[in-house]
């Protein structure tokens, strides 16, 4: 089954939800009409589906492998990323100075998702680039910018995120990789850093580390870890390429999934120093990584979102195809398995979870966008303490999301789905790791309790339940059953969601394990009551046009049936989450470390 | 981290929640005293933790493999399985005048669930003889048992169930396989059988398939299929090894997980025909295969069980050991992970699941021995009447539970768990052939709600829940925020279930479709009350011997916990599911097919 891109739900969620129209009308963002959007999307689906999808599997069966010190990547890929940088796709959001397309990130984010549908292995090489982009435009030197960017936007090299040490995981503050400056503005650097992605490969002539190393008077902890540019090749004045650096990949996984993705160790220092230039302020690091990181998660929700997207493809293909037993409602001979109510159970709840936690990511790209370009500071802060609320649940709501979305896909195909040629086996092996790297659920969750919402005493989460319940309202004046179903739902999470932050706010101080206990599960309540938002937002559009008499009925009843499903199936979850949060930390904590 | 049998959980079980006296009280079952159940057990724990349990990860790097038709198995299951047989662990639960030890099935069912988490890979080949055995004991004929029994007992031979077909999975009505009569009294069978476990192997000199055919003048669909003995070498009349039988391995499958087991592509009679006798009557072999499928259902709801405890002590092990971050109560170091509140929740879900679905099983095993044995025969149906609904909620509640449970176990180890050398992803991997073979979770449901709800109009699932409610009635009784919490959620879980069970009643009718809709929601509705009912039950025995000052007082304490825990986080799912089960179907079943 060839993936192809849900162009028409994605240009709806552009166009009806995520306000394309109202972000195009941004300064800077003239040229994102909804007809350059659509255009954009068209070229980007057609090369995803010619020339990267097809890679997927055949590089699972056939993973990049180490060799002395050098990678060498899956069959097709290093062509594919060739034909990736020069169509222009790694610049699509970039700013134009430095040779990308300019494009506002509700856009960018389509291309995203549809790259990482296409292959996440592959995709994951451009994702880490963007992240050192985005670092390096923040906080980069004007020199460094003119060194680096210009390469990276086009895709000439490549970047990476060096965080991750043996003894320091979810950890920074553990991070132990040294910087000693040199005197004449450069450092050497010393240390080992593993699970870095892309750490070595064979698509570019250099590749761009940026890495998290401390100073030697560094104070402790997090606050003591400075970011510093650790290029593979240094770089000569006039942009040619120089030395070898001293930050060599020692050897790659063995990994449950993105098998085709080079994990790497990489080795800082062994042959005397790897020669590094700090970026930004010293101990200021963890700062400028965030910037990187903030990027990178929003792009991991997309990943399981294009993950789900095309497991639910490749479930409905086999579902249509497979022949398997009679109709319940009596036909005669056997029908093909689409026709069992429990294969469509598992279909519905594979197409809504990711037609919800697609529609609240482009929400979320599109409310980032009023956050960068408003002409007013206020919108603009408004808008990206929003956003800075959304990217945690997006990142691991989508991801936890892309889990339940490929094991039904296994499930649908049944035995079948067992065997690793068919392929349902490799998304739900890849999806495994999008729960755990740029942070795991449990730490998105941290940030969602603690910078998201106590901080700011639970304001920007009810402000956000405040335009629920005005989507609410909108639901009750229109009749029949599935605005009904849809609005009881709704209005019953979001009342269970507003109790949650209630509850978090007023107990962190007072029992702080107890609403930690809780914080993966408010992160899922909040995926699933803003998802159930965002399908019920489309219910109404949907039904307008229907009334209206406007464009394609049947993709607009599909999407009302959808939302209903939504409704009934996932968002009638949150009464549990809530019980589970504000009653069950005492389950949580009760038994001493000997009792487990 | 070896695996460690959970003894003391176990003989709490058997001994307080599964009647252990009241079996061993019960005709035939003499020798089957709690202290004899103890002794068996502790010998079956130091076997599976000596032999079988060392061999699992090793042999997922180092499949079986096929060559010029035989299979090697992984290094060390040849040698373990004779172990196996020489102590004879095959013939536990099998009667004592074909060698067996003819213990009870309670006594039996932990020794499958240590031997599967040792490994499942492992555990399968005596799982498949198992069944190949109930079914020659109910339909053999005295010839048959003769040559067969004696060695499938002892495991000096093997036995495999064959079903499957490429056209014919989930719908046996499909087998195409043909047995010709030879008017001797043999039939020469002719057909392709897929996905056979152990189907080919290097344990034994014979294996034993028992395959299902149609007769020529068989009528269309499943009355008429035939249930025929295949062996691999046919046996001669003083039961030694006669000429190699015409059933060959042509190839073993690529799998996500179990990759030990050979999971076979068997071809019969491609040169000449394979000589198969028949068991029991023509077209009578549904009604046989089901029995071996209802004791092989059982053993997979064991397999998950296993499963999900081996991942726990794998959780809880790292957990312990890696350390991270500072205690969010404010010490000063990192400390171990174990004190991070959302790595205890996961410990505790993947605990409190395992403890329920354990508890569950070993009721129902309990339950089996008296409808076999008790000496009145309205006890005995009445008792066979509650098992045969509990077996579908066993086998798919425990295996869709170990799926969530693994997951949780690769996501309590961070980036680590997704590096297939440290283990958990391997049992992430095998989890997620549980809910598929044996029937699929679906196909459980089905026979949930047809056979066992709908066909008595639900007396047996609500003389069910009637117990819960007396339950409930003591758990009233008892003091105390547990308790309390306890009593709420399973009141409300119970009330859940039984509208469920009156929807599915009242509508499967008028509204078949809607009600198959659910099913499957119905099924995990059953494990989570069911389940949350055995740890209600549990916490108070626990709160019994704390009021009494008996036993291990930190053991009780940590069961009322967890029983708390499962009330708070798991049995509060409930009325989530019974929304989408009532309200639900209307968004499964609305689209049309052309609209997916």
């Amino acid at each position: 089954m060839p993936y192809q891109a849900p162009l028409k739900d994605m240009l709806f969620v552009m166009n009806e939800l995520a306000d394309l129209a109202g972000v195009n009308a941004l300064p800077g963002n003239e040229d994102a009409t909804p007809d350059t959007a659509e255009a954009v999307l068209e070229e980007n689906a057609k090369f995803v589906a010619n020339v990267v999808a097809p890679l997927n599997n055949p590089s699972d069966k056939e993973p990049s492998w180490w060799h002395d010190g050098q990678v060498t990547t899956s069959k097709g890929f290093k062509e594919a990323f060739k034909a990736f940088a020069e169509a222009g796709w790694q610049g699509v959001q970039h700013p134009v100075e430095f040779g990308g397309q300019g494009l506002p990130k509700l856009l960018a984010t389509p291309c995203i998702e549809m790259l990482n549908a296409g292959s996440i292995s592959f995709a994951l090489c451009a994702l880490l680039s963007d992240g050192a982009i985005e670092a390096l435009l923040t906080a980069g030197s004007d020199e460094q910018k003119a060194i680096y960017l210009e390469n990276l936007v086009s895709g000439k090299w490549t970047g990476t995120m060096n965080l991750t040490e043996p003894q320091a995981g979810s950890d920074l503050a553990a991070v132990r990789t040294r910087a000693v400056p040199q005197g004449d503005g450069t450092y050497k650097v010393f240390g080992t850093k593993i699970f870095i992605t892309y750490g070595e490969h064979d698509f570019t002539e250099n590749i761009v580390h940026l890495v998290l190393a401390r100073t030697p008077d560094a104070p402790a902890g997090v606050k003591g870890i400075s970011l510093f540019i650790v290029p593979k090749f240094l770089v000569n004045a006039d942009g040619s390429l120089g030395a070898r650096n001293d930050a060599h990949c020692v050897s790659i996984e063995h990994k449950l999934g993105i098998k085709a993705s080079p994990t790497a160790v990489l080795q800082f220092g062994d042959h005397g120093g790897a020669i590094g230039t700090l970026v930004g302020e010293e101990n200021r690091g963890l700062e400028y990584m965030f910037i990187m990181m903030n990027a990178a998660r929003f792009g991991v929700g997309m990943q399981g979102i294009g993950l789900a997207e095309r497991a639910y493809q490749k479930a409905v293909a086999f579902a249509k195809d497979r022949v398997q037993s009679r109709d319940l409602a009596g036909s005669a001979g056997p029908v093909s398995i689409i026709h069992h109510p429990d294969v469509r159970r598992m279909l519905m709840s594979m197409r809504s979870q990711t037609e919800a936690a697609r529609a609240l990511a482009y929400v979320g790209a599109g409310i980032s966008d009023v956050a960068h370009s408003h002409a007013d500071a206020e919108v603009r802060k408004a808008n990206l303490a929003v956003y800075e609320y959304l990217v945690p649940v997006i990142k691991g709501w989508s991801t936890e999301m892309s889990q339940d979305v490929t094991r039904d896909g296994v499930q649908v195909h049944g035995g079948m789905g067992f065997i690793e040629e068919t392929g349902a086996a490799q998304h739900y092996r890849d999806s495994k790791i999008l729960t755990i790297y740029e942070g795991t659920t449990a730490i998105q969750a941290n940030d969602l309790v603690g910078r998201k919402t106590v901080r700011d005493g639970g304001a920007v989460a009810k402000g956000i339940i405040a335009q629920v319940r005005a989507t609410e309202a909108q639901l009750a004046a229109v009749g029949g059953a599935d605005f009904k179903a849809i609005l009881a739902q709704l209005s019953s999470g979001s009342k269970d969601l507003e109790a949650v932050v209630e509850f978090v706010v007023a107990n962190v101080k007072s029992d702080i394990k107890g609403v930690f206990a809780g914080s993966v599960l408010y992160l899922k309540l909040a995926g699933l009551v803003l998802g159930g938002w965002q399908m019920a937002r489309a219910a109404l559009v949907a039904q307008q046009k229907l009334d209206a008499n406007e464009g394609d009925a049947s993709f607009y009843k599909a999407k009302i049936a959808t939302a209903r499903f939504f409704a009934d199936h996932i968002l009638s979850q949150a009464s549990g989450l809530r019980i589970a949060i504000i009653d069950g930390s005492a389950g949580v904590l009760a038994l001493s470390e000997d009792q487990f």
